[in-house]
């Protein structure tokens, strides 16, 4: 069965703890649950991999080469100075997604420019975890 | 039925016509037709306008106050310097999502910044007429 | 009887409704009441135009040239990039007196700025209704 | 008989009234009438519009797509700020060429800057009526 | 009977000798005696300070703390770079008004920007003496 | 007989060898011809002076002072950073016009700025032979 | 006995009673006497002066040349301006250090860049009193 | 025993090996043995991690939270573009200290800004591990 | 006998004590009595005033206007922000001329910028106590 | 037998098989061996580290301190960025020469500043592998 | 007898001729006579070049080292941008004083930056040909 | 026998004497020398021309076209705002590299741009005699 790569990057594994007034109540592990039926009702598995270092997020891209059909990306704060995973996203051809659970436009100006931008095929923020769910849709969506 | 309205800002009117190899070969009434067979499959009418007027487009959210459940906007180029849609998009309590067909932000660099994402729920880019879709679906589970 | 013109911008027809914490409670037709009867106090009429378009408002200018005594003007967000009423507003010769209810200066960046300074009399801020009906006395008192 | 489209922006309407120190004293009417001889006589027809409205502006470009054979547009202060016109003459695929009455170069700094500027084959400035004349025999020499 | 503080900074002692173009001919004992007029009579007293250093500035804003209803500032030069007159603003808990003889938006870029403005309540400019009387009338009006 | 002085600045003289898809096939020697004609048939000699050097080109502006009409100058590179070429054009009181082959503002950021544009009376760019002639013309008809 | 000089800048004589919800509630003489027997239990005189004038404040500085062991300095809203105040630090050879009650990097931009730091030993930020007893502390260590 | 965590970033495990006239020729154990004998005399114990890794980093203080009562950080030169460290910082609910060997401000100006300040409770630069001593003290004396 | 005075800003009393590798070794009296005798020299008295208060210079400029001839003045680092002596400056009619002993363009960007140089007639930098003489032959040669 | 590290970073694991166009089609194992036979032509061994973790190239820089002769370096988009690294080179006695395939310069913006230049003797960018051999006889020259 | 060499850069050739408002009526040669007059009573000869080519400027200074004892020099627009003329005078060793005639601070923006500042010993602005004479004796003072 | 042409810019005709501690003490004879032997070795003649004027440099690079197999050029101070240079760069189709003696990366702001950069295959900077025969290595290895 084809596969879907879910990427979290760094404080994303404190999901639910961490200023939950900003990013809600809902724990990673819950996320990877809802991510996972929505792939797997499309036909898809579900492949998760968080980590807090640049390096191992690119390693992962890296191994999605020929893996994964597809990435759904939250970079966290790694978003806005990481070219180095810009890079790696360019070497995946399948369609890869940012995705941000609150807006980051609507917070800190350091926030406002995300450095993945010109390497993703799209960007879905705002919408908490119904923003991984669309963007699950969207990749089983653009895929054969 | 509820509603939710679509709007489309200036030369997107020429969809299917203008720039095909950025913009994709659908027309205005290809995108307006699919957003409303999901919008009723949810259960909610699509109320659709386009217009190539900044002025048109807030009396069309002023005119949302009360009658529309939602909001799903592509406003064109006015998503880079018209900051009255921005206050107009402030007075509209339901649930708003900023759509671009493609993604700016990997474009010229005056489309990087969207006024109107500090007053949207959320945005959604890059997606094509998908992002659409997503957003539609977004606004439904959003709302209660 | 000579005319003082009262223009007002994009969104300022909710005034009252939209965001009461930043704009207070009272309602457009409040604001032309009070402004109306200070006029007519000092022996002028007044004459309001409200549009959420650009173009209106340029043309509510032109048509002021040998109409009206001079011009009361709350442009709303188009305040900020709208060079299109800064070069109308220098069409005009009597006195013209840019009005904003809250203070600008306080709020966010972009608001800042004003395009139609270099165009105006003078300007007042943060008063609410009492700097309309001070830009009326101006107004009056500027007048032979 | 082929024909050229002779657009004006905001407050172009008031030639011959408006700063004759700077734009002088001959009137819209003027310019029409010089341009319309220009083109007669190299066998086109000359359409005019004027518009303080840009949306206006952007749906007679759209109008213009398959109608006339080239532009000619002075968008006023428009020209530094609206993409949504830059947006529009991008749909049109004969030749258009922006023309400004004084030399905004050497004007305010806010009027150095064209946001037409990638939209159009080419541009004429500081050239008074002149330069609408040459820009016809541009579009004339350009066309087939 | 309850008072209003009148506050000049640099170089306005000099009013009426300074730059008559831009400032005018009125003394600022012209200007002083008119305000005092007005507050006469509204019921207020006014007290005037003129002062050409910030820290006497500072100093006066400290000890109207208690003292005086309301505040009127016009700071000259330190307008634009003393931050310690807007902190010493923000701890007067009635209401402060800037005044500006000239529009300062339409003079050298420097003057553009107000470092008071986040500490007061408004700001009226360009309207030379009436500008004083108008923020006077502002005061009582404001004043329970 | 009048004359009007051509003026190339560096690498022009390689027009028609030079990166051909910008700036076509057509060479200097055919540029001067096609000017000389367009001159002389209204009753202008036309001398022409091609430079790689900004100092040379200083003078021949120093030279055309009480000894040619009118200039047209397209200083290539130079047109973006050499001051000393904008302080001689205002030595010089005859029209003077600057024409660009291609558009700048459609190409490099630094292509984008003019530094002779405030000493010019005026400015032809993106229509190739098409803008010396066009100058030219603009020049004849600016002679009394 | 050796002493320390603490300076204080404008409104700083305010603290307890100004923002105390940013400042706290203890007094300036809170500040001083706490200071005072944190200094005296090291061996150390304290000298305290507050001051709302730049120029005093440089002065007192000038004046602990040769009289004063070390400076512990809080500048207020100088900090962020005020040069001179950078070039009398300059002259005094002993250890200064810049202290702040709360962290100014959390706070508004202009309060982010402090034109005394390349003039001081070092800075303390955002603990209250505990950072000018650690001032102090740090001065008593550096001195021999 | 409650405990404090010592971090220490990238390099600094070079401590008094690395650029001596910069950084002082203590080494880190130096630092951690002066930083534990001035913990323990508090009543705490010192745990101490030098990462050169961000990530490692990040999961130091995720592994603070609940384990350690407060935390010392020098992250080095990540101080100046590690967001991930900053977002990592707001999740831990004790009181956390920025150290700098060095004074920041008076280096290089990409050394000036510190992205980890706006999550912090105070810094403390330029003291050598005098500050790192007075940043225990003052962690101290913060907790309860 | 007609005067010049001389004005001294923040600092420049410590002239000969402070940084002499930057300001050399002559005190300030060494700069007024080698001023006093050129000005003598030709035939004016010379008057000094040397203040750290920037309150103080501008009083000391207006107390000129009438009584002294020209001014010659070193504004210490109140040259680089200053407004209030700009303004000052402006309202004086005799000749004034800013003096630097250091090169302040060779030495930090800050002090790259003077807000003096717009109000005074010249300046001269860099040359240590010769440019005040300069200066003063300056001032002498410009009196009528 | 002495030896050179060569390092590369993010990505350039991928070599020969990442964006061809732009990096060529040499893989990682390409570049070693004929980088090794260079060093080894010059009686030096090649020690390579490739690691896609900013911390592990700070680790491999630190373990040369001592170990390696030289370091060539190719830091990948960590060059703009990873001031850690900056910081690392600077703690290497040794030369240190960074490399790039592609030329920065000519590509994005964020390309074209390297934080690693202050810290390296020298650069060489845009020769591809030849780069390489370059940077390798560059440091057998330099070494005694 | 030693010398001094006087430089004069693009344009100045005109002087007296071009734009007399701002640059005074005395010629070139007048400005030479004079300064050779002062500098042959000083005891040096004067040697003086003006040149349109900044090549040339170049290599006259190049030519100064050895033969000349100081140099006083006005690029004209160079000044602004020819960080060439910079690094030449880098070169000499003698005393060199940069002059201009008006004021560059207080015209338009880029006369505001001198690239030559950092490699001359002093600068003397805004004094007309009084400047030169200052210089001269500033030189004259300088030598031994 | 093919031949590859090497460029110095301004000022690098007095290498060895100029700045010795930057530059070092080789002739530029030394260093044509030297990378004439290099060439002559590979197979190559080496033209060399040195000048301080932009406009013969332009006409150097024009010369090399079909003459010269390659190019080495070290444009000096010219490099940093030359765009001339840069449209000669790009007229010549062979393989140019430019080469800086030491590293303008680590020196002032103003020399750590290019402009020539986007016109060459590549750059080497900061190995003083050594970058030249290695970038004459490097145009040997691409020539065919």
């Amino acid at each position: 069965m084809a596969s879907i790569l879910l990427l979290h990057g760094p404080n994303l594994n404190l999901l639910g703890q961490r200023e939950p007034d900003v990013y809600g109540s809902a724990t990673i592990d819950d996320y990877v649950a809802a991510c996972s039926d929505r792939a797997r009702a499309a036909g898809y598995d579900l492949h998760h991999v968080q980590s807090n270092h640049e390096g191992y997020l690119v390693e992962a891209i890296h191994a999605a080469r020929g893996n994964h059909a597809g990435i759904v990306i939250n970079a966290g704060a790694l978003t806005h100075y990481a070219w180095s995973l810009h890079d790696a996203l360019k070497t995946f051809s399948g369609p890869a997604i940012e995705v941000h659970i609150s807006n980051p436009n609507a917070r800190e100006p350091w926030r406002h420019t995300s450095v993945l931008a010109p390497a993703v095929a799209g960007s879905i923020a705002g919408l908490g975890l119904r923003g991984y769910l669309l963007a699950i849709d969207a990749i089983v969506d653009i895929l054969p």
